[in-house]
């Protein structure tokens, strides 16, 4: 079961992306995608896809699940560079799925209702 | 701020998508995936990046966002035709950038050391 | 061996996409494609080559050329939007190898200097 | 108009691959890639399509030239893996379109009958 502590990651890659921002691009991986824009960082997150597609055929599950955090991790630093964050993906998809927390809350006390 | 009942939405997803693969193929698009295997989800999973990097480039914030939905939907799809979730996907993100929900906690109570 | 005549194959596709910019976008599948333009058009060459790598890595050997032959048709029509053609292709790829047509004939004339 | 001797060049990146396949692999890139295999190749594929669909969207005429040229250069590497080439992807697409060098050289006499 997951702990419930782990939830907040998506939230500290967001901070920790926005912090990035103002950091040397020399020295930090984020910082010089963010300042190298958004065609770059399509292009490395095409590129985690494709590895991803690769993994998902063909590599270990340990593989397969070290591609999607890259592909995730670039979909954070994309959305940033237009002040956008995980939030609002989580939004999209608890909207087109008809799920929020306080729903899931209700079926966590009443098991019988999922 | 987001609200912290929409962290679990991840985990309601990897839930919903479980459940999915005992419903008939023909009435649950997720059924249907899991059924057809991994060769057509990596295949949905790559076309969603491409719309991702198009969106990326040219398209409006509710396009990426959307867009970027739609990728990370189709990752736990991909994730749990081999029973892998979100969790261990937050699980490696939080290793390589030294995250932890204990240790946002403490940052959140101590602000001055991040 | 290949039919010599073969080799036209792709100035006749560039010919016919570049016919088919003036045909009913409803009633040609390439004409639709240039009327929707570059956005729609790379979405198809991503796609298409998404499912090169999946065939790549697991499909039978007809499968495989089926989808480069998608990829490289995609290719061109996306070349034809901006009134370029396989011929530009053809000259970069020459030029990298040190390759054209001239020096290929010497060499088959000469056998020994491969 | 396009050299009639350019249309062998494909032909001759066929047999400069099938070449390569016996050089070193520290001393030739074509090498290299068909020591590391289908998956490799497979990634450089979709990678080159990335920057394809990239430079569609929003780079130069050259930039696009360019990435195409990459893309199907890999492409021939894929199918050189498997003992294929340019031939049969050539050959499939003269099948889906009608073409045939045959009824390109009639069509060149008769002008008129396009």
């Amino acid at each position: 079961m997951a702990n419930p502590d782990t939830h907040s990651i998506l939230q500290d890659l967001d901070r920790l992306i926005a912090e990035r921002r103002s950091a040397d691009p020399e020295a930090s991986y984020v910082a010089g995608l963010l300042r190298d824009g958004p065609a770059r960082i399509s292009r490395k997150l095409g590129e985690e896809a494709v590895e991803s597609v690769i993994a998902g055929l063909q590599e270990s599950d340990e593989a397969l699940v070290g591609e999607i955090a890259d592909l995730w991790f670039h979909s954070l630093v994309l959305l940033a560079t237009r002040g956008l964050s995980s939030e609002q993906v989580l939004a999209v998809l608890a909207d087109r799925f008809g799920l929020s927390g306080l729903e899931e809350k209700r079926r966590r006390q009443e098991p019988g209702s999922a």
